[in-house]
């Protein structure tokens, strides 16, 4: 079954800036996919008013579901989940596990998304943990899948193995890559380094057959193009990816105020501007990229808090493709194939 | 007691480069601090021979101490440690531990020296696990201790604790800053975030008022200057450092592609280049820094394996510095204090 019609839900009140940028995103969205429908989970009344102020008065792929509540940025994720059945977030979850669309996308609070969709999708059979997923830039031009990003701390050998596994498929699925190289982010290259989780989990990929293990990698080779699918616990790589972050700004900062000291300091900083503020944002993937949140029996995209109208059109993107290639049932599959052949 | 001459053992034969490295980086320290004293450990006919071709046949305050043997890069720590007694790096140490000199310089192997260093040295009373700790740059100019950057995988809340209040005494110690702020490295801001030990490293650091505890940091925060003292496990910080310097490749390499793109690229480039060069420099701390192992009962500087002359000359200074400090007795006594004021 190839859903020709791609159905999204969305949390329209989530994220630091709500509907003031989930609107645009969602209209754009409407207009690059023609045959997209979109359900608007959020405050019904203030989002009709703020769509009429868009210029759009009623349109035939916007449906709408209404929420009293939301989740805010500050909810503690059990809290939201046993207190918040009807927020956005939530209805758009709902509407994913009763088959009503086909996925969800959210901007809001991650712990409580994550709590929420593991809680109401469930996970998929022989994964044990979700994980947080996404396209990473890197120095040959093409994507690196990196997970995970947070959804699952403490992540244990087998965890880490089926973080592999689909990671694999996401870079085969979503992005083309024939049997994508995967490596396990270690704090060295040599089989005697890091804790027993990390080394257990590469004996396991060594072991499987259907997966292109390459053994370790660093994490100064994260963006260097040596692997297309780096797989790690998530408290590892949440640090990682804002450490990205934190980096990017310091390196901005600094280029700055080196452009400054300069002879012609003027002129260089013009002509620098472009290229700094497209590095800046290439380099601020969590911004400007959504992220999956995969081993699920549903689709969920998570949008960066902060995003803009840009960064919820690319979430949007993200859950558009991921529809099309049937992500959880090709992870489902690899997954049994995996098993079967270690058995 | 306050050692006026400092007097330093080097690992003359550790690292990439070696003694072609080491040398030039040992004459210039002569130079710099007109007392300093230094012990060339590696292979004493070799060492003469390369110090005679830099026009110096004899110094009155360099000294010898032959080794036959090396500790490789690709040694296994616990095979060097049983099996490379006759090791220029394994001699350095020794001299610490005999008390003949005050500290030592190497470039060599990491988990060699650490394990060397563990078991040559011993820890402090009160510290379970050693710690490499490293000042960052930060966006205020002012350097950032971050700790542990990969002696210890798997740290609990007390060895978190002990790194703590190790990382404050180096912050006031080695570059003067009064109650330094103390953050913990953690996956979100919340008290709800983070792992087991994580949360009960917090509690410790809260119940205690020997340390300006300030809570939970983020990646993107590690640079900001939110915090002068950054506590994380090794595994974790290794990730981390090591992620700054491929993110930094990255974006040079990403500049130097917006800049070709450019008009007048050649020009431009040839513009660009010195503040691109200074600032990659800048953000490749492990490169540029020495790091300190601490919570040894000596002093232990490592300049990064592929230390060039003005990074191993900075890890001397490094180890001058501490030496003047006097920073193990410093944290001996500050942890004996935070004990006495605990129970």
């Amino acid at each position: 079954m190839q859903p020709l019609k791609p159905s999204l839900a969305l949390d329209m009140m989530g994220g630091d800036f709500g509907p003031r940028s989930t609107i645009p995103a969602a209209l754009a969205a409407l207009t690059e996919f023609p045959e997209l429908e979109l359900t608007f989970c959020g405050d019904k009344p203030l989002l009709k008013r703020l769509l009429a102020e868009s210029g759009v008065s009623a349109h035939p792929r916007i449906h709408f579901v209404h929420s009293d509540d939301q989740v805010s940025m500050a909810d503690k994720p059990s809290l939201a989940l046993r207190t918040k059945r009807d927020s956005s977030m939530r209805h758009a979850l709902d509407l994913v596990e009763q088959g009503a669309v086909h996925a969800c996308v959210s901007a809001g609070n991650t712990g409580a998304l994550i709590a929420m969709a593991h809680y109401v999708l469930k996970m998929l059979n022989g994964v044990e943990r979700p994980a947080l997923v996404s396209a990473l830039p890197s120095c040959n031009g093409k994507p690196v899948y990196m997970l995970d990003l947070g959804a699952t701390v403490n992540a244990d050998a087998d965890t880490l193995f089926q973080f592999a596994v689909m990671g694999a498929v996401m870079a085969e699925e979503v992005i083309g890559i024939r049997a994508p190289r995967v490596a396990l982010l270690n704090m060295g290259e040599e089989e005697i380094k890091g804790s027993d989780q990390i080394k257990r989990a590469s004996q396991l990929l060594q072991e499987c057959r259907d997966l292109n293990y390459i053994g370790y990698i660093e994490g100064n080779d994260i963006f260097s193009g040596k692997a297309d699918v780096i797989v790690c616990d998530g408290f590892v790589g949440n640090v990682a990816l804002k450490t990205c972050e934190g980096v990017a700004k310091l390196i901005l900062k600094r280029a700055q105020q080196g452009v400054k000291q300069r002879p012609f300091a003027a002129l260089l900083s013009w002509l620098c501007k472009p290229a700094l503020k497209s590095l800046y944002q290439g380099m601020n993937p969590d911004q400007y990229n959504g992220a999956s949140l995969i081993g699920l029996r549903g689709i969920v995209v998570k949008s960066h808090g902060n995003a803009t109208k840009d960064a919820f059109l690319s979430a949007i993107r993200q859950a558009v493709c991921e529809v099309q290639r049937q992500v959880p049932a090709k992870i489902k599959d690899r997954l049994e194939q995996v098993l079967i052949d270690k058995a």
